[in-house]
């Protein structure tokens, strides 16, 4: 059964305006957006429209007490013209876990998935075709329901926009790992796409640019000692021939693009482990020359490589290979987003 | 030096609508907000205008990344119609501080204090008179620059609004320490008034409302030991004549309500100890008959007796005093609010 959709069109498109050869990341936008608000306990009539301001009351929950969640997602278009998505039912799932968390209701499958396809398909020309260029795509959902009183809101608005983007990061980044702040409570919100996990690391962020880093790599907020994630992606550390990263748990985002990669390295015959891995095992590799790559792995920038880390006042250069798993990896995982390689996995989805 | 501040009043007023003698917390609004705009690098010319919805682009980073702060406080009425705040400046510095930690530009301290006074000038009519009554005040700021790029916006917004509110919480509450889930990390934000911090509280709230219970007291995120703030307040526990409550630290809320408890108690002859407090100690006082009190403390709420509690699947109750600590304190801090006693300290400001 498709979901009843309401469509609202442009007057008149402003892709003529968009320069497609120099796209900056999500910050150039769509013509349309789709909208479904939560009101009287249920969800309405999807509505795909002009993208346009939002209007809410000052006394929106969303303003007051941080009651918002996101899903990062990517449209490409393969050499045929075709739309293809990555593995969208799992963002729609785990917007719906952050959704459980936040106290947010769950956004049904038909709406996100439906919604989508019919808002890519009314915004197919924004789909970039040039290399390493996508149409980044944002599902949101926050509440909209009013009252100073801190509680769950009673009304919420579920969004979809996308932007035709390009790369997340240029180049390779130099990490700080973190020793002070933290970005995630044990039984906190860290394993969710909730918003306010983002801006808790701006300060901590700003801190480590300052000092010449590009991102923090967080650790467990107790002792400092475990590596959880990279910026605002998993983290991946290769040491002699061995790729290694965090299990998910809830301080850690079961991210869409690190399960990928551990599923392609494991089956292109790469050791993977999936284990707790400590500060001191990094600064040792590091020491001994085991210490092969490190990279971040989301759905924004995909892959990210390191190209050093700084720990306790010192700074350690990650080694230039030929052929780094981070390349293979990239290349193989975005040759099945662009429908280039087969996919065994079925991830690809033909809009 | 007084700010500049641009007036536009409504053309005509909503509180013939309101039935002061019925007011909920915080969801019916006086006739006027202040607005001011961080556009540029600085801070624009403060605007006084009525009441109404604001737009926002749908990237806009609120909606994204949680980037928003606020504070509560309070205007009352004296007997002589004179208009009274509460350490107000103690507000000002502390949304400052969490702006900080969440890359927001600070406000300055003259558009917060002069612009809430004109507010209240204009909205004079809008604070209540009713015994229990006051006038809610809402201050906060958030990310209105747009981009899906997680990182710090280069615009804001800082608006005060206010709610001509009722008591919070009617009567008495029922606890559960929380065992499970945190609020917040060591090096996290949990001493700033972020939005975030909010909405990760609701789930674990629920499950507990779903109990039975009102609301949670929060333990340290590692140990779930240490008793840190209950719900949205401060919290106070009475074993024999000692008063005792945590020291504020990266997790817990440098309260305004709390460290003026904490002054009038001293000053009142109680035995105030400010000190890390165990929930096994807390238990074990239940227990042997010396856990004569526990309250929370905040602006919303002033103080917040609590019945009983809940730990590990046992109910514990707290004896019914005859002149508990709770009332005594409550009486002495809103008398001091109201106008109705010395003020010794200084904390009263006359608009």
């Amino acid at each position: 059964m498709k979901s009843n959709i309401e469509i609202q069109r442009v007057e008149k498109s402003n892709i003529e305006n968009v320069d497609f050869n120099n796209l900056p990341f999500g910050s150039v936008y769509s013509d349309h957006m789709l909208e479904c608000d939560f009101v009287n306990g249920e969800w309405q009539t999807a509505v795909i429209k002009p993208y346009a301001p939002i209007s809410l009351d000052p006394s929106a929950k969303i303003f007051h007490y941080g009651q918002s969640i996101f899903e990062g997602m990517k449209a490409y278009k393969d050499a045929d013209g075709n739309t293809m998505l990555f593995r969208p039912l799992d963002n729609c799932k785990r917007l719906n876990k952050s959704a459980e968390r936040l106290v947010i209701p769950q956004i049904p499958e038909d709406i996100f998935m439906d919604g989508l396809k019919k808002l890519l398909e009314i915004d197919n020309n924004w789909i970039p075709t040039n290399e390493g260029s996508s149409l980044y795509i944002r599902p949101f959902m926050f509440a909209s329901g009013l009252g100073f009183h801190a509680s769950p809101a009673d009304e919420y608005k579920f969004i979809i926009c996308t932007a035709p983007s390009g790369a997340y990061f240029a180049g390779k980044v130099k990490v700080l790992i973190e020793e002070k702040y933290a970005r995630a409570a044990n039984g906190g919100v860290g394993f969710a796409k909730a918003g306010g996990n983002y801006a808790a690391q701006f300060y901590p962020t700003q801190l480590a640019i300052q000092k010449g880093y590009n991102q923090v790599i967080w650790t467990d907020d107790n002792s400092h000692e475990y590596i959880e994630e990279a910026g605002a992606m998993n983290i991946f550390i290769r040491i002699g021939n061995t790729l290694i990263t965090s299990p998910t748990n809830d301080r850690i985002l079961d991210g869409i693009t690190r399960k990928s990669i551990i599923q392609i390295a494991q089956d292109s015959g790469i050791d993977v482990e999936v284990r707790k891995i400590t500060v001191s095992e990094v600064i040792s590799a590091a020491q001994n020359g085991n210490l092969k790559e490190m990279f971040g792995a989301g759905t924004a920038a995909v892959i990210s490589p390191i190209a050093g880390f700084g720990y306790q006042g010192k700074d350690y250069d990650l080694p230039e290979l030929e052929n780094p798993f981070a390349t293979t990896l990239k290349k193989a995982i975005t040759d099945i987003q662009t429908n280039k390689a087969e996919d065994p996995y079925g991830w690809r989805v033909m809009v």
